[in-house]
């Protein structure tokens, strides 16, 4: 790449937005903003960068890979912040020791990945999300799905779905099969991506006798409503499995009240990459495209690495996911590019057009003043919905 | 610093925005945003950090030793963005070749900067600000200062005041007193912080003589209404310095129309920082922090240098520097962080209790709903304005 071509272009990874995507990225948000709110929630910001130390607490080796380190010039190891609930965390344990619990935040943020662009995926992407600390109740659970589920909605998506699932199912599972831990991120790996072959080729390595992976695999790929709790409860024969049920339970129960099963599933097979999640864990997808528009989950520990025992739980939204799929969808409104008048005037009544337009914007027209010399070509050329003089 | 300070605490010079803070900031830019609408401008995002080529361009040695720099694992130069200015000529020139103008577009963004943290600056702040692309006459200078002063009126703030001034008045009066124009940092400079004792040294090194030295200082410190301009027209001889008063009365006169004149003054020190500025400048003042707390003006070589000749002008209001203004004026709005209702239910009710909530929230209250235990302690220690139940 010449010199010349890095001026003009910017970097593999990362956008610009234009106005028409820009606005929709902000009137979702502006409509986020008014649904965090009501829910109780507020929003906290935190630094675009922080210490790499603190950025890759509760991070596996691959998911520590993909941070955007760098070196300031103390010789700091810094990184971008590659999402908000670890930051967040930082805060909480940090600067709100002394806060009433639960509390409710919400955020809006870019975060950055070093991810292989070529696999789709962007270095820098738009988040929104929340977390609820200081409540483990699966009612805080609930909460947290039913929000992500009302944010959808409010974007205007009509086909979409939040899978729900249990890290410790898995982990009892693997406990109760005698498989060793230090597998278990191939064994998440492998059912991550729903490769279900893969899976079968893994119990087959470890040894499994044939029933048990069929217990395994079934329990793993089952989803639909609450009966597959119930189906997976005859499966299950490990007491940390059985527990992990009990909450998915308890929480589709809270769904149930919430009246937003229709657009919720339990589905075993939900794990989720980061390492932090410690018990329900979920998903949102559209029709439209493979990745998850959404995903969040409770994470118990990882304030301890912080230095404060507290439970939590949260989600984020990818603003980028959301928009791809409302444009397949046919759900992206029209953006108004042009304004509603425009205002043409000799300098003499510079005064009166001021005046004019100052009036139509208290009344929320957008409105662009142009001064009109001889040579009108300018004026003509810029396009409003109405074209007024003084 | 110990591995868990650095887990705990954040790098020098970025911060953490508490929820009072948070929700000023955005109150602040959700109103600016309706304003920048009606006024014709868009919103356009760029990347967080782009090619060093691209971000250094436009910047003299000192501000380019501020960017914020840092090499990808292609071995590529990046920066963090010090501002929006350049980002937005980049993108205009590269992808916009062919929109009608003039462009109006706004942003709202964090930038960065390598400054000193002593000094009270920070290394990551957010901005809003706008350019008006493609128009060259002095009713596009005003265009954006009669903006500027909309937004710090419609940010509450009571004691500010915009100075205006060109640039072209200092390098006229360089040209004709003969001084080197490899010096104009070092006399910038000095006029920029004020330092007359510093100017009148510098005038002496250059040998300048006495009489021209006072008209110089005189012209350089002069500022008031619109009378300094015809003041410094008596004192100025130079083609250039004539021409830049010419087009300062004509924006003033633009302003009068406007009818923001008891809002701004013209000053013929304010001479900006950066040196891609051509123009008219200016800068907006609270009385209660001595940085600006915006500065802007007219650059019209910018866009050259990423192969487009075009004319442009702009802003940047600094959204630290006003809150901080907002605040110690004492106009800093209340913050509720309490929810309207907190609903207190029992298992059994959370229907009902989730119904509630729900038509609360559409009603615009802000609620949070508790489920209950026998160990009742957590509700009573969540604060809300109505505590109900079901």
């Amino acid at each position: 790449m010449t010199k010349d071509q890095r001026k003009l272009q910017i970097p593999v990874g990362v956008r610009d937005l234009l106005p028409g995507e820009a606005f929709r990225k902000r009137s979702l948000e502006n409509a986020f903003e008014k649904t965090f709110r009501t829910w109780g929630y507020n929003e906290v910001i935190t630094p675009t960068f922080e210490f790499y130390d603190a950025l890759s607490i509760g991070r596996g080796a691959e998911e520590e890979a993909q941070l955007f380190k760098f070196i300031d010039r103390q010789g700091h190891i810094l990184a971008l912040r590659p999402e908000m609930t670890t930051p967040i965390a930082r805060l909480a344990c940090s600067k709100m020791g002394d806060w009433r619990r639960p509390m409710r935040f919400f955020y809006m943020a870019n975060v950055f990945s070093f991810e292989d662009p070529q696999a789709g995926r962007q270095r820098e992407f738009y988040q929104s999300g929340i977390e609820l600390i200081g409540d483990d109740t699966p009612f805080a659970d609930a909460e947290v799905i039913a929000l992500a589920v009302e944010l959808l909605k409010e974007s205007g998506l009509q086909n979409f779905q939040v899978s729900i699932g249990q890290v410790d199912i898995l982990y009892g599972m693997m406990e109760e099969l005698g498989l060793p831990e230090d597998q278990v991120g191939r064994v998440k790996a492998v059912i991550t991506n729903r490769n279900y072959v893969g899976l079968q080729e893994l119990l087959e390595e470890f040894k499994v006798p044939e029933d048990d992976k069929d217990r395994f695999m079934r329990i793993i790929t089952t989803h639909g409503g609450r009966g597959v709790i119930q189906e997976a409860r005859q499966l299950a024969r490990n007491a940390k499995t059985l527990r992990a049920l009990d909450i998915l339970d308890k929480v589709y129960e809270a769904l149930l009240a919430y009246e937003i099963t229709s657009s919720v599933e339990i589905n075993l097979g939900v794990l989720r990459g980061l390492d932090y999640y410690t018990g329900i864990v979920f998903e949102g997808y559209s029709s439209y495209i493979g990745f998850p528009i959404l995903g969040g989950g409770r994470y118990d520990n990882l304030m301890e690495q912080f230095g404060v025992t507290c439970p939590a739980t949260g989600f984020a939204l990818g603003m980028e996911r959301l928009m791809l799929s409302l444009e397949r969808e046919g759900s992206t409104p029209e953006v108004a590019v042009e304004p509603d008048y425009l205002i043409l005037y000799q300098v003499e009544q510079a005064a009166a057009a001021y005046k004019k337009a100052r009036e139509l914007r208290e009344a929320g027209f957008v409105v662009v003043t142009h001064q009109v010399t001889d040579n009108a070509s300018t004026a003509e050329s810029i396009p409003a919905k109405n074209v007024i003089g003084v």
